[in-house]
């Protein structure tokens, strides 16, 4: 389709109803005016997907939509901010009305789920990629961070692990075995549309002490986070949390997925053991997968032994 | 060049010394934390830029580092904000140490010159596109918006106008006349290293009623102030700052390059009559061009009489 101009595009699927008492001044001017709550500090990320890299070139437009913003709140998740504010920069290769209203459908659908607002935004013309800034509120003493680990401290996972790693073969035709549909349906629900844990974020502003997402799989992000405390760690192998999706496949290669696949976003987090019960009770399941140690390094466990692993996460270069 | 990963790059070409007391947090965990000052609120813009559409395929690294954060910084100085952070998502087509190390050296010249600092960032796989968000802050009452304009103000732009039309055109060598060496000079810094209005747009927070950067084309950008503040202007074309390389071509094509080219990241604001001197005062020349009038509409004059303009500024679609 065409006949839209940048400012028609911008009318037509970018300005949405509602309110915040602290966007001041939204969409329209050279900038944005966002006022930040007393006593909280800025979170703010970016992230950008790309065509071939981040999702298939067959990709539906709503779940790109989608999946662009929950990589970005899912950053705010980790943080244990509340999500408040996004601007949205696209590029694409024409001025295609059907893509902008499915692209806008899903990001809008799980923008308006977590309150969240577009603020600003540019539209280009080039090979479709997308660049969301997600901003969001924290109390600085509240902040989750990577660097709070401490040795003795539980190591947790939200959720389950290595399902979005599944989907992606599966969309890449890369799995040799038949897959139950409902269970094609988990990986690629995973991969397609993943859930940022903004709810669980909160909750552990007041648990734990450190965290961060999983993001480029569990062993790579977990060295980041053992890095920036200065910390090493046992990870129990047969603690891993696995959707029926994965149970359903060879044992070791849901190991490796679990570890190694990217796009789980899931949050991983360590706590005092004190924590437990507090943890146990929270809404979103989260697995106890091993313990922070003063010794450096991360040994993976298997029925209490230590076991090797080549494992390593995903790296974009 | 090969050999970078992505956590290399961050530490090779992003990672600069210095200190900034309203980082909280910078590079290197899921997102920054940033504190904004009391009384004061955020402003948040975002702008892309994208090869072939923004800058030609043979840019100099340098200058697209440049530009990428000066469009950005130029949208914060119409807002009279103080420019304080900036995330920064780069899609290459591959890990070329040395375009980042050019794109790095001017980026961060300009961000450096301004106080600016990187907070967050994003490298991806792909054909090139930069989007730079950039973040200030600004006493909420003192913002400069499009929407303040009042009818008896007097309309102003810094600096001149179309110089990096007349760039654009010598880059693409649709340009037929012979133009001097210095003048080509003037035109081509003009359209690659232009020069955010920062100073100014502080300046201007005591002193103008409305303001916008000028970067689609006087005439569009103007009319876009206008309808923003409900009003109409008069505008003397005989007015319209032009520099010695406008001033050196057809008088006809100047007047069009200083109503209609894009990139010229000036700032056009209005302002009330009693502020004439303060503003002949102020370290950036800025030159008186019209008046607001309550009649809406934008009225073209030359010798004090109305006269036609074909024009229209630049749509990306």
């Amino acid at each position: 389709m065409s006949g839209y101009g940048e400012f028609d595009i911008i009318r037509e699927f970018f300005s949405r109803p509602g309110h915040d008492d602290n966007v001041v001044l939204g969409i329209g001017d050279d900038a944005a005016l966002l006022a930040v709550p007393t006593g909280e500090v800025l979170v703010v990320t970016t992230d950008t997907l790309v065509t071939g890299c981040h999702f298939p070139e067959n990709a539906l437009a709503y779940d790109i939509g989608w999946k662009s913003l929950a990589v970005n709140l899912s950053d705010l998740a980790a943080m244990g901010a509340k999500a408040r504010w996004v601007t949205l920069a696209i590029t694409l290769p024409d001025n295609d009305a059907d893509f902008l209203r499915e692209f806008t459908h899903g990001f809008f659908s799980l923008a308006d789920q977590n309150g969240v607002r577009l603020v600003g935004g540019d539209t280009t013309r080039g090979p479709l990629s997308i660049t969301v800034t997600a901003m969001g509120t924290v109390p600085v003493a509240q902040a989750l961070r990577r660097d709070g680990a401490r040795p003795g401290d539980d190591l947790y996972v939200s959720g389950t692990l290595g399902d979005a790693g599944l989907g992606l073969r599966l969309t890449l035709e890369q799995w040799p075995d038949a897959i139950e549909p409902q269970n094609q349906a988990i990986a690629l629900e995973r991969l397609n549309r993943p859930q940022p844990r903004l709810a669980l974020g909160l909750a552990l502003r007041d648990l734990a002490t450190a965290c961060m997402d999983v993001s480029d799989g569990l062993a790579q992000d977990l060295s980041h986070l053992l890095r920036a405390s200065q910390v090493g760690a046992e990870l129990n192998l047969d603690a891993l949390p696995l959707s029926p999706a994965l149970q359903a496949i060879d044992p070791a290669f849901a190991t490796i997925f679990a570890l190694t696949s990217g796009d789980d976003y899931e949050l991983l987090f360590t706590a005092p053991v004190h924590a437990r019960d507090a943890i146990a009770r929270l809404p979103i399941p989260c697995q106890r997968i091993g313990c922070i140690t003063e010794a450096h390094g991360l040994i993976f466990q298997r029925d209490g032994h230590p076991v090797d692993m080549p494992v390593a996460g995903y790296t974009h270069f």
